[in-house]
C-alpha cells in the first residue's frame, strides 16, 4: 500500500519532496492506527454496514480539555496519511505534509490531527476489497454506495473513539472539503471551525460528466468482471488508467499544462503513430499506469458516486442556506482563480448561502495557476491564509 | 451510412431538425459523387498513398469563369454531407445545413459549394476500413496516418478534377479551420478568401491531453485488435464510446450542459447504483452509442492525430506570421465566447499573425453559450456576419 496526493501533480518526479524524517518541520515518523466498529452503520442508501474498521493517524497531542483537535478530510484517491512518514518507507510523504506539520499552517505543535481514510477507499478502511463476512470473500460491488454524510457519520464514531467531543475545526480540499461543510450541518455542535478549500455544494452537469467518463471507462473493462475482479486475479487497468487520465486533466489548469508540457515533443519529431510523442501524452500515461497499480476500481466508482451525489440543497428545494441553516460554526473558505473543476462560482454559492444564515465566513479567493490541484501546493497567500486562521483558533482557545 | 454533424449536439432529438426536402431554403435532394485518384499522394509522413477516392458532393452550380466555388471542409465525425438530404434518407440532413443553401448565409444561388470526406474518414473516402490493394484486405492499422496538409493536397486534386482553379472561398469551423488556414498557406493562389470559425492554429497541451484519452480508449478496448477488428467481426465501441463522451464534453460549454441537464434525475430519487441515474448521463450514453454504431475507430485514431499535428508554425521557430507569410487571401475569423475547447485567445493568435503580415481579416468574437459547438448552430449575429461576408464576395465578383 502506497498513499499518494489527492492528485498526482505533487507526486510528479520533479515537484517529488524529500523524506519528510529528512525535511525540517515534518511531522516526522507515523504510525497508522485501526479502529474498530461493531456497532451497524445505517447508510443513506437504505443498508447497512453491520461492521468494519477506519484506518486513521493522529499528529500533535490532544490537550487535557480535549479542545485542540482538527479533523482532516481526504479526497478522492488520497487517506489517513495526510503528513510524515513511514519508518519502513520514508519516501511515502503524507499527501498534505506541506500544510500539516509542526510550524506548518495547521501546527501540530498547538493542534491535535486526525487524518482518517474514508469506508469504501482501498487504503486500509473497509472496503470493496475488504472481506465480506457473509460470503468469505471480498465485498466488490455488493460493498453499498456511500455518501459525504455517510463518511461523516463514520468520522464522528471515530471522533467518539478518540475521545474529540467537539472539533477545534474539520477541513479538507475538494471531496474533503465537501466532508467539512457536510460535519457542519449534521454535527453542528461538534465543529468550531470549518476549512472548504476548492470545493462545491453540488456538482455541476459537467463534473457529473466527466465523473460518468470514468465509470464508463472502468465498466467497460473485460477485467473489472463486474466488480468481482478480485476473484479473478486481474485488476481493470485499462480503466482505470482512462479514468485517471480524465481526472487528471481536470485538475489541472490548461494554463499550467500549457506552461509545463506545450506541445514539447519527446523525440523532438512527429513520429506518425498513436504511440506517446507528445510529453503531455507520456505524463498521463506515467500518472495513470501508477494508478492503477494501487486504486481500486470499485472504490473509484463509489468516490465518484459519492461526489456526483453530494447536494446538500437537494432535500431543500434547491435552497443552500435552508440546508446549511443547522450549522453554527465559523468558515473559512477558500477558491483558486484557475480551478475549472470547481471554479470560484462554486465557493461563492457556499459563501453566500452562508451569509445569508448569518454565519461568520472568510473567503478567499486565491491567484493561482495550478487549477483545482492548487489547494494541494504551499502557495504563499494560501498557506499564510490559513496559518492565520488557525492562529486566531489557537489563541481564542488560549493557545499554547 | 449516416452522417451527423461535427458534434452531436444539433442532432440530439431536442434540436433534430425537419427533414431538409421539407424546409425552405434546403439545398434539397442531393447526391455524393466519387473521384478516383490513381496517380499517388505523397504524405507528410513520408509514404504515400498510390490510389484513392474521395467521395464529394456538390450544391449550386459552377459559373461560367468557374469564380464562385466555395470548399467546405469537415471537422472530427463529419463528411461531404455538408447541406440537404438523400432521396432515399430524407432524414438525413447534411451537418451544415443551417448555413448553406438557397438564401442562407452561403448561398447556393451565388456560389457553388463543395463538401468533400477527408482522406482517413469512413463515410466513403479512402480510410482505414477500405481495401488495400496490398492486402486485399482492411488497411486497419496499415493506413497511413494523415495530416491536416494531406487533407488540403487530396482536395486541391479534386478541385483540379472539377476545373476549380481558385476558391472564391475556402471555410470550414474547429478541424475544418485548420484545413482553411492550411489551404491559404499551401495554395495562396487557389484562395481568394478563407473563412476560419471556432479553430486553432495548433492545439494546446490539454487539447492534446483530451484527445489521448479518447486513443487510450480505443486502443485498450480488447476488441480493438490492433486496428483489425474488421477481420474479427466486431467493433470496439466501448472504446468509442469513452472516446466520443470526452469529446463531447469538450464541445459544450460548462453553462450549456447546467441549463439542458443541470443535476436532473431521469426518475427524480438516487438509485445508489452505477446505472444511469442523472439526465447528462443519459445523454452522454445515448451519444456515444449512436456513434459507435456509426463511426470507424481508426478514423478516430487518425483524426485526433491530425488534430494534434496541426502546427504551421512548427517549421517556423514557433512563428505563426512567418508560417502564415504565403497566404494572400481575405480571412474571415470567428470565435466563440465559451467555446473552451478553442478558446478565442487560439483564434487571437491567428488574427494577429494574420495583421502582422498586414492580411485583410475580418474577426468576430461572438457572445454564444454553446461552447465549441456554436459554430454549428444558427446563431442570428454568426450567420448575419458570415452571409454578409459572402454578400461582400458577391458583390466584388460582380455578385449574380
Amino acid at each position: 500500500m502506497r498513499d499518494t496526493p489527492v492528485t498526482g501533480a505533487i507526486m510528479t518526479p520533479d515537484t517529488q519532496q524529500p523524506p519528510a524524517a529528512l525535511a525540517p518541520g515534518s511531522a516526522g515518523i507515523v504510525r497508522p492506527e485501526c479502529a474498530q466498529f461493531d456497532m451497524p452503520l445505517a447508510l443513506a442508501g437504505g443498508t447497512s454496514l453491520e461492521r468494519y474498521q477506519l484506518v486513521y493517524e493522529t499528529y500533535g497531542a490532544l490537550d487535557a480539555d480535549r479542545s485542540n483537535a482538527v479533523l482532516v478530510c481526504h479526497a478522492l484517491n488520497a487517506s489517513h496519511h495526510v503528513a510524515g512518514c513511514y519508518e519502513d518507507d520514508p519516501g511515502n510523504v503524507g499527501w498534505w505534509d506541506n500544510m500539516v506539520g509542526p510550524g506548518k499552517p495547521l501546527d501540530t505543535e498547538r493542534f491535535f490531527v486526525v487524518g482518517v481514510n474514508n469506508l469504501g477507499s482501498c487504503f486500509g478502511s473497509t472496503g470493496p476489497g475488504s472481506i465480506n463476512p457473509a460470503t468469505g470473500k471480498p465485498y466488490g460491488p455488493d460493498f453499498p454506495v456511500v455518501t459525504v454524510e455517510d463518511w461523516v457519520h463514520a468520522q464522528a464514531r471515530l471522533a467518539d473513539r478518540l475521545g474529540v467531543e467537539r472539533f477545534a475545526a474539520v477541513m479538507g480540499g475538494s471531496l474533503g472539503g465537501m466532508q467539512a461543510l457536510a460535519w457542519s450541518y449534521l454535527y453542528p455542535e461538534r465543529v468550531a471551525h470549518c476549512l472548504v478549500m476548492a470545493s462545491t455544494a453540488r456538482l455541476s452537469a459537467q463534473n457529473i460528466a466527466f465523473n460518468e467518463v470514468a465509470r464508463r471507462a472502468i465498466l467497460a473493462d473485460p477485467d473489472f468482471h463486474g466488480g468481482r475482479f478480485y476473484e479473478h486475479g486481474v485488476v481493470p487497468a485499462r480503466g482505470l488508467q482512462v479514468a485517471r487520465m480524465v481526472g487528471h486533466i481536470t485538475y489541472q489548469s490548461d494554463d499550467v499544462m500549457a506552461e509545463k508540457f506545450g506541445r514539447a515533443l519527446r523525440s523532438g519529431n512527429y513520429g506518425f503513430s498513436f504511440d506517446v510523442e507528445f510529453e503531455i501524452e507520456s505524463y498521463l500515461r506515467y500518472q495513470a499506469e501508477k494508478f492503477s497499480r494501487y486504486f481500486d476500481a470499485n472504490t473509484y466508482l463509489l468516490i465518484t458516486r459519492a461526489l456526483d451525489y453530494f447536494d446538500p440543497a437537494r432535500e431543500c428545494g434547491g435552497d443552500l442556506a435552508r440546508a446549511l441553516k443547522p450549522a453554527t460554526a465559523e468558515f473559512f473558505v477558500a477558491s483558486f482563480s484557475t480551478d475549472w473543476r470547481f471554479s470560484p462560482e462554486h465557493s461563492h454559492e457556499i459563501v453566500q448561502a452562508l451569509l445569508r444564515n448569518g454565519r461568520n465566513v472568510t473567503y478567499a479567493e486565491i491567484a493561482a495557476s495550478h487549477g483545482h490541484d492548487a489547494f494541494l501546493l504551499d502557495d504563499p497567500q494560501y498557506h499564510a491564509l490559513v496559518r492565520a486562521y488557525f492562529e486566531r483558533i489557537a489563541e481564542v482557545q488560549g493557545g499554547r
